[in-house]
């Protein structure tokens, strides 16, 4: 298997790109292909060593930075993205992951391998990683202003990867709305609800932000927005709940001989502590992104996954990781099987 | 000051909001009309001590169950909320307060009270919990699909209230979008953004999701849809990590004898928790929706509040507590003079 890897996406690219795709080819067995300026990556490749590793580098001179328009794909044409989106057209690879503008990256994807007949709309997906069982959330922010028949193509794309990549059998899908009932819900998802009604899916009705993170469904089917919220708000709350506990625990006085008397107590604690430890990091390992990879744009006609932008090595071992995961479950395929039957069963049942 | 509550509102209701009135009535000093069916009133009256308190009862034989629809606020001519909405419309009550069906409670607000000139649909606010500063977000599901001139009403009437019931001086105001940069989010947040920018609000830009948490503002403007699953999402994250951190320290069997080990430690270390307890009580009672109160709906022409379906009588207490500040606060005086002044403003002064 060859993936590419975009050497130039990503806050500390191509540093942390170049060695995450080192751990990874080492890990994985598998080929990489790093894009970018060739100079900028044979320099980070020889800190690290490679031998015997398949990692290649194909030049592209120019690079698209984290906030500049999602049309600068098409002004800067030697960019990283659209050279690593050739690879995948030519066949000359399986997949292509950047940690880079994830704009940029949708439209590079749309102008270089395009979309797959029948989906209007690509939607980036992603496992939600607050709930006790992981779904699948779809979209994350592709689309912020889908139509009905869009979010219907996201929650065919996204059940068909819940079902080929991650192998859940029948996979349930839920829609966000503010409400259990179906009649709940704003316009988009009320018409939305209809459609999915009378889909083959598995469809299992609204789910309200309350239950998200109960594990009562396999795919949350949303629109961009509303994805977007859900998934930051999510790293959010997380990262205020254990700043909220710290700054409660250490803030007065009263806090602070609290803290010192438990420190004996706490010595004494020290071998049960250890053996509780792998359960803690378990939890931070479900909410840790670099831990969850990265999130695949189904929708475009190769395997194209966006990793967050933060990544440090870390995540994007654990990026490239879902990228194989994706190229394994053969979704592009599975996408264009599933609307072909989606499309017989409206042909042959009138109703749903 | 006569708060008038609902006493056929809610899951639990004649009971527990008959006790949490009590409970309000002796501890603010206020008078409460209890509205609703009068043998049930009377009957959980009876099992509380009520001698000196000012609480009386104003009959109405019907109730709207939790998930009847809105209308029926105009079928059941005699119903709870529609007496209740008289009351504070013909001047003998100061607020109306209801942990019932929030959506007939809306309806029966516009019907009873009616909007305030100037403003087209009401919105419902309330304080968000997980944040290191407390910020009034707005709206949390009054109206799913607001126009962006129905948002920038929310952002005036949300900016009022963080003003003169929360005292927070020139409030910061953002918006909730999938980016912070000002080209980022939906069309309707886009065109919104602009109403705002132009505005004579303190408006400060986008909010993220991960944002959200962090008390980078006083107010946080969204449609009724997406404050809806912020709210929700947000109590669903916080029991799901609670039971997640559960679920791993009590699994396996290392885990047990992990336990097993800390229990000396623990017995030593109990003096430093009970001095720790109250900090721990400060988080649990900052996400606890039975301490934060009820929720305004701001935009109708009499002061009132919905409270949580699930209230408790300490709840509904809770409840009654903000319903006294909203009518301490003067908001809706405040709101008509916030109205107006934005509509000299934008007379005298051509462009923001």
């Amino acid at each position: 298997m060859k993936i590419v890897v975009d050497a130039m996406g990503g806050d500390h690219a191509p540093g942390v790109v170049v060695e995450g795709s080192v751990m990874a080819a080492r890990e994985f067995g598998i080929e990489i292909i790093l894009v970018g300026r060739a100079d900028d990556i044979q320099r980070e490749l020889a800190r690290h060593s490679t031998e015997g590793l398949a990692i290649s580098i194909v030049p592209a001179s120019e690079v698209i930075e984290m906030h500049e328009h999602t049309l600068a794909v098409k002004e800067k044409k030697d960019n990283s993205l659209s050279v690593g989106m050739r690879l995948i057209k030519d066949g000359k690879a399986d997949a292509f992951m950047s940690a880079g503008n994830s704009g940029a990256v949708m439209a590079a994807a749309l102008f270089g391998v395009g979309r797959i007949r029948g989906i209007d709309r690509p939607a980036l997906c992603t496992q939600y990683p607050a709930s006790l069982k992981p779904a699948v959330l779809i979209d994350l922010g592709a689309n912020a202003d889908p139509k009905p028949q869009n979010l219907l193509q996201s929650a065919l794309m996204g059940s068909l990867y819940a079902e080929c990549v991650l192998g859940i059998q029948k996979p349930r899908v839920a829609i966000v709305s503010n409400g259990e009932e179906a009649d709940k819900g704003s316009m988009l998802v009320r018409d939305t609800y209809k459609l999915l009604q009378s889909s083959s899916l598995n469809f299992v009705g609204n789910v309200e932000g309350k239950d998200i993170p109960k594990g009562v469904t396999d795919v949350i089917v949303t629109d961009g927005f509303t994805g977007n919220v859900i998934v930051k708000l999510t790293e959010g709350i997380v990262s205020f709940l254990v700043k909220f506990l710290k700054q409660s625990l250490t803030g007065g006085l009263l806090n602070k001989i609290g803290l010192a008397l438990l420190i004996p107590g706490a010595i004494l604690m020290l071998p049960g502590i250890v053996l509780l430890l792998p359960s803690i990091g378990r939890l931070r390992k479900r909410m840790d992104y670099r831990e969850y990879g990265a999130a695949p744009l189904l929708g475009v006609d190769g395997v194209v996954l966006i990793a967050h932008g933060r990544s440090d090595a870390r995540a994007i071992r654990g990026a490239i990781r879902s990228t194989r995961q994706a190229v394994e479950g053969n979704i592009v395929n599975a996408i264009k099987a599933g609307l072909a039957a989606a499309a017989a069963a409206s042909t042959t049942s009138p109703a749903g």
